[in-house]
């Protein structure tokens, strides 16, 4: 699977927010696409958008929260590719990667944002109902420099499955993703095969359990039917 | 009451929405600002925007929707704008003009839009609540070629109405605002003011059993309770 990250930031440099995602994000096969950069002007190359987007499976817009919706470019890149791009967006998938300086549970009802991002993003889900997209649950950053270091690590590896694991993975898809990604480390290899092999086996047997665990629930809900 | 029309438009002079409104906003006391063409370079100058917000009691975004939201140039503003805007905007009122190709019955679950033009418009109402402004109904022009002649009356008046009438009015504030604009109008009077002697009458008569049937059903709540 090939994805394409759309990134509208006005000062990506200077983002940690942006940082985190692009170190996280080497290694995987994805495009990066950075707006502003390719496009100071605001003037979009729409023949080379829509090549880009013929070229991938997953497109990902990847903005910081400007006034509840995305910065301008991103705006301008819609309205500028979307009109033409039905025929190259259609049976792919659309996921919005958001970052915030506002505490998730603010966006609720009695919360300090009032709404939650899934009205918020409204826009972006019809777009992607429009052009028969699927539509992935949006992955949101929030408050990037109150984590702990344990906090930020799960939110690299949810990203990262965010961006390279198929549809809408189950639990045990996504453990098998990081077996895979634990088993090609080299450099773990070299240096830790010890705690490897262990970590390995731990996330297997875990795994297993469930496997097991959603067999046996299915039996039950067979007998009693 | 002083407003400001906000109007976002890549093609104004080409859209016969605009034009409607145009028309219908002369003789108001309203400030008319595209930004397309205040702005071509999408260049805002900040300061000359706080002091046109700081000189207008009701603020209007007037745009079409476009990808379920502004076009980019008003996004481009408010990424400029809003930022330094808390103390001129506080306390004020925060209308929205749409206009849409599309039905308005459209926009609900169900519909070909899905969604409702109220959450469509979510960032703007949390905009408003925000600033601590009044966020009033959004007022919305739908397939507009297709309106009889008489429904493109109703929508004029109703669009000068949303400009210039204060608050949210009542039935009795909106025809009392429209006698006074049928007197006020020097062309009717020399030409026809049989006709508008006979509608200013009809209209006090219909304003005055609205308000005795108003009284009456506050009477028996009064003595129900």
């Amino acid at each position: 699977m090939r994805t394409l990250i759309i990134i509208s930031h006005p000062t990506m440099e200077e983002s940690l927010n942006q940082q985190f995602f692009k170190e996280a994000s080497s290694g995987l096969s994805v495009t990066w696409h950075h707006l502003e950069s390719s496009y100071p002007d605001g003037k979009i190359d729409v023949k080379a958008e829509l090549q880009l987007l013929a070229q991938h499976d997953r497109i990902i817009f990847q903005f910081p929260f400007y006034w509840y919706s995305s910065p301008a470019h991103l705006k301008i890149w819609q309205d500028n590719v979307l009109e033409q791009a039905a025929h190259v967006l259609e049976g792919k998938e659309l996921g919005i990667v958001l970052t915030t300086g506002v505490a998730e549970k603010e966006y609720q009802a009695g919360g300090k944002e009032e709404y939650t991002i899934s009205e918020f993003l409204r826009p972006y889900q019809r777009i992607a109902n429009k052009f028969h997209m699927t539509y992935l649950p949006p992955f949101v950053l929030a408050q990037f420099m109150y984590l702990s270091q344990e906090k930020r690590w799960e939110k690299l590896i949810a990203y990262q499955q965010y961006l390279s694991l198929e549809g809408k993975p189950s639990l045990t898809q996504r453990i098998d993703w990081f077996i895979q990604r634990v088993q090609g480390n080299q450099k773990m290899q070299e240096e830790d095969s010890e705690k490897q092999t262990y970590i390995i086996e731990a996330l297997t047997d875990a795994k297993e359990q469930i496997e097991d665990l959603t067999f046996t629930l299915q039996e039950m809900k067979g007998t009693s039917l």
